[in-house]
């Protein structure tokens, strides 16, 4: 349980905020690159904490991120014609650069000045992944871009969707570090009520129903230098266990655990603002390209990936209830509702509401790693209030890692035991 | 005309207003008892006096109500698995029974105690007539059940509908207490202007248009154990006087007037939040079930009775306007709106807003109803705030009234005369 | 840059803002007469510097505009029987005529006098050129009807239309007067990038393009008995200058200019709430009737008027985007919306949002007029709350006006060359 003030603390991300001073010393992912196909191709207009911002790719295939707003008399850039390596408001035709330099000021007199005092703000922009990243934060506090091994492969190695969630960024961070729920929210039960003890894994691999058997996983939690290694482990068998290592990487990304040798994944939660966020999910194989059935097991929308429409809204969403199939919720499938990632929306998206009431939960012994995971959070805001900057951001390679689940002896450390498996080798 | 304090004072009824802790104390109708149809049917969610509440009914029938939200982290239970006399949470498998106790943790580990010490808020219901009760104030204060006629006889006597209104619960029970209204909104009149002579009672019942011809009833309002008897007097013939007597029953109940002999009608204008109410509507024999042609009378959707959509939203509503056809208001429809409870919704629904300013208004002759009405919910409100509980909750016998039209000598007492009408037999 | 104040100031109409007494001494268009298209027709509301009102035409066709609710107790007019000169209001029948009198309540006894106590608000009502006028403040200060040339010339002789607007008025005036903006938000460029040198005016008259070329006008503005006389110049050849004068009539009234002997233009911004305003736009011939060219002109909807549905909402809208086609505006329309009107709502309906912040903004050479538009708006603001009224409501004559786009010889002033057409003859 947190304070309301602890839990403001957490939740705001717009500007001046000390949470959202945090997520502006980090590169974030903001958009996919497809989204901006081609040079001079048509702006994109969104909001990344509480900023509203457009992005566009210029003639030389550079993005840029700006303010949406003209400086001049505010009209939205959103309009505006992306063309010779610049964005011009259609208003009075004033052009900026991806630097946010004014490089025209044509309704003003030829011999004007005006123009060299005017800039927009403009935004850092990398892409890496498919993905296009801004930075947010002071110039000179400029991070390193993390090292994820996603970013550092070929394009036809990953897979990358994005969908619109409507709730606070936290919720779905707290969902991925918890590592108990897929036994019940992702689980299937037997008609007689009992979780069945055999079935397909709902994560995807094969783990012969362990984490439905067990179901009160033992959790643990180091912390590293890119935030924290979460192990939720679990009976299986009378010599082993089965462990589940999730990883948290500052300040809102997450790797769920897969199985040795399957496709490996990865998220981001983005905070649009205070009860909105862009949620990113990445599938990759490290060391070749995903295969046919990869693909087409992401594409029958029942993991992790959403099935969403041209807005990147999912079409299972809060307002058609999900599709929630009550007949078959009765039938075998915890909730009746289709797709991993549609039953994190259904228990994310009102949660007491679009920000969860955390001064009025009651937290067990597998909540450790939500614990863990806002402490780690909360420190790093109160000592950036201070004035002492995150370590993370500036180490990029740290971000060189992976999640695993497997199954390991009794007697085996599970941090030395899942090692070679935790290591990017991109 | 009220002062702005009195005025929230009457129309706030969340958690901790002095309205919100009078309607505490009463069995407050919630539901349609054919909403929850069957044992571990799916769950409904519901908003009552500004709480967010869920209801189910269990594997033996029970119906449970309680706080939408799981007090772990907060997802809601409108989500869950109604099974095995409780409902479970789907995000980690929590289950309560009706009562609100935890009785299955299955995240915990075993030898856990967590469990014993969660409870999860739930109310007290009852099923009578059709609908599912709710009492929602302290338990030491659980009142008796009102002996409502229509609760205490078969199924088939009774009909009985629920439909959203977008306006607080008092410009409903105004409404209702306001019998000089029918001449006007419920009236027809003819091409010239003046008021029909003759002509369908808008009612019900054979008045002989005499509510009609005499448009400016007097108004009698006697004090009584369960809220006011409410005569409306209008001249009817030279010797003989035409009473309309409507019962207000604390806290938001009203019974307006039927011919003897003719089904008789129920109302109850339940506070959702301080902007929407439920109304429930009922329709009764009290010593034989409703005829065909009495059913087929409420299904033409003409009375007070709505015909509305699987939500309970009224088909004919503001966002359409109620269907008016100014054509047939030319013609000779007060209103050119089609239903009873239509006009009464159109005029409802925007009274200087959802909520009306009471301190703008002008009330006349005709509005003693309105005025002892009001004062008999400002007394208790008042009362209890200093810690007097309000008699009328622990009377269930009390509410066994009804209402009638009919006319008298003028010579005779109308409370007297009416007596014999106004008791409920079962 | 205006302070946060200040713009406060400019923008906030609603009842007791020092904008809105300003307003309130000004007669301002507020229907079309056709919405109102017979006597007892169908009731119209709408809402006016912030106030909710309802308007009728009654049986000897005169237009009321009355408090859009009962003063009993708040029901809507807006249901109300128009009929026999007088709005009844269907809940209780209190009828109301044009100026407010309450001339019938018939649920009173036949004895009582209340119906001499009740009035309800009702303002002066002019209709004019096709328009219903309303004039909202102090009977005392009630002023001429200003002499605008359109409202004196046979119905045949104009073209008005109106449209919802989705920000603050003052956009709207601002765009008007701004005369730079055509050279970027209603040209068309090569698809080299630069501006076309021929082509279609957008504005439709024949300039051979020159606003086009020369992009950066001079500005001159003269103070006027009925607001601002705009000039702006852009040079011609070597020896004329193109003078494009808007006229800008208190309050929130403008003419952008035509060619000598084209169709003349008024445009009104007319302030619905502070963020939503209706705008008339008004197009006629002096002389004689608009001819089937002129109106197949502007029913091609690519000028000012705007195509709007039944609501007055126009079809090409934010929520479609104004249907922006990107590959046109690839191919040589600046916007690639389609409409003179149209591109105007995309750059005003956000800028920063619907009421623009104008501490934000960075003004050039070209904002001259705005700045002197908003000065006069802010002193006589200031001056009215000193008590001094504005002088420009007492002189109807001076807006006896129109603006015109011209080539002048170099030598030659402004305003003595363009004075026989600034002159309305009607």
């Amino acid at each position: 349980m947190l304070t309301k003030e602890e839990n403001a603390l957490l939740t705001q991300t717009g500007p001046g905020t000390p949470m959202g001073e945090v997520f502006r010393r980090y590169w974030l992912p903001a958009l996919l690159s497809s989204e901006l196909p081609s040079p001079d191709c048509p702006p994109v207009k969104f909001t990344l904490l509480s900023e509203d911002l457009v992005a566009f790719r210029d003639s030389r295939g550079r993005v840029g991120v700006l303010d949406r707003y003209c400086p001049h008399r505010g009209s939205s850039l959103y309009w505006g014609r992306n063309e010779e390596e610049g964005l011009r408001c259609v208003y009075h035709g004033w052009k900026f650069d991806v630097a946010g330099t004014c490089v025209d000021m044509p309704n003003e007199p030829i011999e004007s000045r005006f123009k060299e005092k005017i800039r927009t703000l403009a935004y850092p922009v990398e892409e890496r992944g498919g993905v296009v990243w801004v930075y947010m934060g002071p110039p000179e506090q400029r991070p390193q871009m993390p090292e994820l091994e996603w970013t550092r492969v070929p394009d036809s190695y990953i897979y990358v969707t994005k969908r619109f969630q409507l709730c606070n960024y936290l919720q779905n961070v707290e969902g991925e570090v918890d590592s108990s729920h897929i036994s019940f929210l992702h689980g299937r039960v037997t008609p007689s009520g009992e979780s069945a003890t055999a079935g397909v894994n709902p994560i995807g691999g094969n783990i012969q129903g362990t984490s439905l058997i067990d179901r009160s996983p033992v959790f643990q939690v180091k912390e590293t230098d890119y935030g924290l290694l979460i192990g939720a482990r679990r009976n299986a068998g009378p010599d082993r266990f089965y462990w589940r290592l999730t990883q948290f990487l500052m300040p809102a990304y997450t790797m769920i655990p897969s199985d040795p040798g399957s496709p490996i994944s990865f998220t981001a939660a983005i905070p649009v603002d205070d009860t909105h966020m862009v949620g990113f999910t990445v599938t990759w194989r490290p060391d070749q390209p995903l295969s046919k059935d990869d693909i087409a097991q992401i594409e029958a929308w029942r993991g992790i990936h959403t099935e969403a429409d041209a807005n990147f809204r999912p079409l299972r969403n809060i307002d058609n209830e999900y599709m929630i199939d009550r007949e078959a919720q009765r039938q075998g499938s915890f909730t009746g509702i289709r797709g991993i990632r549609e039953q994190d929306l259904a228990v994310q998206e009102d949660q007491w509401g679009p920000v969860t009431q955390r001064d009025r939960e009651h937290l067990g012994t597998t909540d450790l790693a939500i614990i863990a995971m806002r402490r780690l959070l909360l420190r790093d805001a109160s000592r950036l209030e201070e004035g002492i900057e995150p370590p993370e951001p500036h180490n990029g390679a740290a971000y060189r890692v992976r999640s695993v689940a497997l199954t390991l002896d009794r007697a085996v450390d599970w941090e030395a035991g899942a090692k070679e498996h935790l290591a990017a080798t991109r």
